[in-house]
């Protein structure tokens, strides 16, 4: 992303032309380091020396960027190799995003590549610009590059098009960058790579990405932790979210969510906040590059406008930013200074305020040490930049910020351009709708959280678990599992109707029947439970119903016989289970069952592995979840022990290596408090292609 | 709204105070009627002739404006009156706002004022501003009136503040206005009759309302049908949503939801949109000056970005507007003409558009008829504000907009503001945010339903209802509820065990007995239910029981027996429920029993009455409605009779007059499709002290 020195493959004379355009703009923004044209027909190109081919280039320079056909695009990334290049920058099309022979050709240049350890950015790439050093390694416009100042956001793009867009809005909202680099087809170097260099750049402190799509889930989450720890925040808009991706609707239990809600629990844990729309992007990057991020946000509102201050709790409440009133001494200070303002929180001062701008100071002093607001909105619309108030009003606030420097300022004001300026050199951040500006506040908080956060319980430890060839049947499945200390309501797996008659007088009635067989998964589909069997008789019957069942719906199956279980009574129905992301590996899952998880899609995610405080987490999350709490006169159930087995379950998944597909536990029973959690049904998919 | 002569009582010469500005203002805007300064001390003011006082004006003015200290005002207003001035606006404050002797004081200005006819606007209030006519009826700077340039739109704000920071927020997005009015205290003129005004104003085609707080439910709801009728759509930002009504937490029923669900209830049923943000409000407010509002909107989206497509893609999901397929027949055509482009919907024709964007008219036009999409999204950013693209592209757009004028058109651009204003000049409404435009495309298609909604079937008529003097007993109230074709299931109230063990052989066991009592109206919470009463035994112990624990629990309670009920059995729990809300009278609420309603407060709320089209779609709007249309192997329930029970519950609530307080029916019991519901419990609340 700094390179000394650049080849330009293709170099153009014309400045408007693709292989132009780099030369003009780094000329224009002061590149220091040395350019190299290369162009077989000009010794000149731009003013600057040209040379006909690579293997004439002077020196081996750190990075070349490929503006020529794609058909030509082979040899020269070879010609590059060999001469020890670096790093390449491809601009051309053609390739995998086109199929078919394209994407043979992308192959064959990743392989060519890679032989003299060249890394590869693109092709089909708008390419990449440092501001800092005015490195221009793109043929994009973006808006008018000299536009764009420098300063602290680097953005990373999948989508070129889009990616000229949101910076074309950050720059509108007077946001400097520091790099920008669009991805194009991520042939080589990919998002997550890219993002982390980004986290190890100096000039970088917060983050913008745009993904259509994540191709490396790994390394995308080690970027992001490696943000974390370094306090860089990222906010990212991740779109596609209507799409529910195909491959993750295999199995039942992922069927009930898409891809989507995997994303959301990802960047959830990996403390990025989501942006949905550009302007929700801009907003929370503008915020963040002020630096402040108060883990235990509370905000403080003071307002010219009642009706303002009434918006911006409805926003607080809705974003989950709590707004505490102030001390009541206070409030009778406020009072006796100006009797008509309402001074709890949000402190509203009416329009007197506009009259008597030096109020501000006392009043903001209050606010900050006796309310301990960590953040501050306050809201002067256009009163606060006419002539005669923004200049008294912005050096009262300055100097309250001047004393207080730990704490978030936000401003809502509309006004002249320049008189919005000048507040926001001071270091105010100024929003024109007061909802916007508390969602930004909000994520402060986020980042504030996620950067506080303090290592959790890690996730238990387990040897390699040894999956069978095949999948299992529900015994082996939940023998598998009870290894792992993820407990199953008692039971026993009989082959015979006077085996199944005994265990059933050992385990006690009411029992469950089930068919027992590695080929039916979905045993309820072909009518292979029964419930509250009660009696000998009943269980003799029930062995024979199992049997011509099985044999009617599955005619080819092996039938081990059936599985008699304890049937658990007074517990809640819980789902819980496991599916491999294409993206993320495996992805744990939280339900309550029945209607919950069938009709209301009430569930929770989260990746593998984590730890119990996680789980509980998680499980108290859902909507549901007063239902475990001991709502409508129910016992407090266990979540504990509930806690304790998705942990489990979540180290088990990764443990047990690629070829798990899913598991589906459903339903899991919580029984009252101290009495444990245990599955009374277990499906463990195994994929036997997987390597 | 528009008076041909104004007095102005406090007039000043000086255009900065209050008493001054009306007349700078007026005069500023050419305002082209009489105006009539009162002063007592001055025989001039501002360049005209001035009067010593009311009695002293040389005509009658249509209306005054009244800007003296509050203790004046109610002298001047008598005065007013007296000579037969038939409107005043009231900007003094001191009056209801601040309590105590003001609220006297302006409930006598009200009398005052009603003894002569003559209606306020006010007090406490920024008054009034006519565009059209340059009447200024207020004192607000509205951040330069200067700069609100006459158009369309009447604002109606309760709030001054807020108010005038939404005008200048309008200003700046180049939205005309027509009136701007002010309510303050609504002493006299409530918002109600002021969006009726607006309703009726020839020069007003949208409205724009900003609302703290309703005191004319009804007004307000015949004004919003008026503006349906007209086809004037509303555009309504009602905040204080975190605040749960005090009053409306009274019965058990309402206490499940606060206030704020039933205006969003009575909002959509009314065809208004709710906005929650300022930007929203704008921005819908802006689209619907196009006055093009499609019933059955669809959307096309054309995109020089992939990315764009995809957000526009994900936001049209989310706000629910269809976005079809184009034919394939067409998809072939636009792939010969652009073998790039991915021509499905959206059509993304990449930037090889911005290379020939007379392309634009033909893809366009395939989209408009074969597409036949209501609405078109353009995204075009700031490729399409370049010098050398825009006249083309505004020209190519035009002529289509011109050969069908009737569809919605949206363009995404970035680039200076001339531009973009030369794009809305031919049009088209310019966002810079794509999924903002489509909230905004969304929501003229709401408007547009709402438009064309043919008449329901109507509520069932019902005679007056008596109710009873005092609270009646379940038996009562369910007796009550019979006549107007609300059906319980079968019981008798029995006085003795042995009228009760007769009834319990003639309804078939198993039963439910109940406590029955005039004095105990939540019976569960004494254990005042018994359930699965299963023969003549249980009957006779249970009955002991309850008396016993209502004796226990109740001892001064009037106890007359026991109801003895059939156990419904195969059911799906439902609750109904009427609640009077003190701002739009009985309401009505439906959900599902049980978790349903106590932990996901899945309910839906209706003003009453209503049909039995109506209650269908209440119905099967609830999130669990799933569970009524027979997910998870249940049987579908009988719907229709729920939706016959629950509309007739709906128009009992209105004949039974100001004293019903609230109806809860918990459960009622929906049965299989053939079979009926039937309420198992019923409690009528009256207010016995209402008129």
């Amino acid at each position: 992303m700094n390179p000394r020195s650049v080849a330009i493959i293709g170099a153009s004379d014309d400045p408007a032309r693709i292989g132009g355009r780099p030369i003009a703009s780094m000329r224009r923004l002061g590149y220091a380091g040395r350019i190299l044209p290369v162009n077989p027909n000009r010794r000149e190109v731009q003013g600057l020396q040209a040379w006909p081919s690579v293997d004439a280039l002077p020196e081996v320079p750190d990075v070349a960027i490929v503006a020529v056909p794609s058909s030509q695009v082979l040899d020269v990334v070879k010609a590059l190799g060999e001469r020890g290049v670096p790093g390449a920058i491809l601009f051309s099309a053609g390739f995998a995003e086109v199929g078919g022979a394209g994407v043979a050709l992308q192959a064959e240049l990743v392989a060519t590549a890679r032989r003299t350890g060249m890394r590869l950015l693109g092709p089909n790439s708008l390419g990449l610009v440092n501001l800092h050093t005015g490195f221009v390694g793109s043929f994009s416009s973006l808006a008018g590059i000299d536009n764009v100042s420098a300063g602290r956001v680097g953005v990373v793009s999948q989508s070129g098009a889009y990616g000229s867009h949101l910076v074309s809005t950050l720059v509108d909202s007077d946001v400097g960058l520091s790099n920008i680099v669009m991805t194009g087809n991520e042939a080589d170097l990919t998002l997550g790579e890219i993002v982390r260099l980004m986290v190890d750049d100096p000039n970088t402190d917060v983050i913008a990405l745009y993904s259509e799509g994540i191709n490396d889930g790994d390394r995308l989450v080690e970027a992001l932790k490696a943000a974390r720890a370094a306090r860089k925040p990222v906010v990212m808009m991740k779109v596609g979210r209507s799409e529910v991706g195909g491959a993750a609707a295999q199995s039942h239990t992922a069927s009930i969510a898409g891809n989507d809600a995997v994303v959301d629990a990802v960047l959830e844990e990996l403390g990025v906040v989501r942006a949905y729309t550009t302007e929700a992007m801009v907003d929370v990057v503008r915020l963040a590059t002020r630096g402040v991020f108060p883990a235990d946000n509370t905000l403080g509102v003071i307002t010219v406008s009642g009706g303002a201050g009434v918006i911006v709790s409805d926003a607080a409440e809705e974003y989950g930013v709590p707004m505490p009133e102030m001390p009541t001494s206070a409030q009778a200070r406020m009072l006796k200074m100006l009797p008509i303002c309402a001074p709890r929180n949000p402190v509203d001062t009416t329009a007197q305020f506009i009259n008597d701008p030096t109020l501000v100071k006392p009043f903001m002093e209050m606010m900050l040490t006796e309310g301990g607001y960590r953040s501050v909105l306050g809201f002067f619309s256009y009163a606060g930049t006419t002539a005669e108030v923004a200049p008294v009003l912005r050096e009262q606030l300055a100097a309250m910020r001047a004393a207080y420097p730990d704490r978030l300022y936000v401003l809502v004001l509309r006004g002249p351009r320049e008189v919005i300026r000048s507040y926001e050199a001071e270091g105010f951040s100024v929003f024109e709708d007061p909802s916007r500006a508390v969602a930004a506040i909000a994520a402060m908080g986020r980042f504030g959280r996620a950067f506080a956060m303090l290592p959790l319980a890690g996730a238990p430890q387990f040897g390699a678990v040894t999956l069978p060839a095949q999948t299992p049947s529900e015994a082996q499945s939940k023998a598998l599992l009870a290894e792992a200390g993820i407990p199953s309501a008692p039971e026993r797996a009989c082959s015979s109707v006077e085996t199944a008659v005994l265990a059933a007088r050992g385990i006690g009635y009411p029992v469950v029947l089930k068919i027992l067989s590695p080929d039916i998964l979905h045993k309820s589909e072909i009518g292979g439970v029964l419930l509250d069997v009660r009696d000998e008789t009943a269980v003799r019957s029930g062995f024979a119903t199992l049997m011509e069942r099985a044999g009617k719906a599955a005619p080819d199956a092996r039938i081990e016989g059936v599985l008699v279980a304890r049937q658990l009574s007074g517990g809640v129905e819980c789902i819980m289970g496991i599916n491999r992301d294409p993206v993320f590996g495996p992805i744990a899952m939280f339900g309550l069952g029945g209607v919950f998880v069938e009709v209301l899609k009430d569930v929770v995610f989260h990746r593998c592995p984590f730890g119990e405080d996680v789980a509980q987490t998680m499980i108290r999350s859902i909507k549901g979840a007063p239902l475990l709490l001991g709502a409508r006169g129910r016992p407090v159930a266990d979540i504990p022990a509930l806690a304790r087995t998705l942990s489990r379950l979540s180290a088990f998944a990764v443990a047990a290596g690629h070829r798990l597909q899913s598991i589906d536990l459903n339903p899991v029973f919580a029984m009252p408090l101290g009495e444990g959690a245990y599955a009374a049904d277990a499906v463990i998919e195994i994929n036997a292609d997987a390597v």
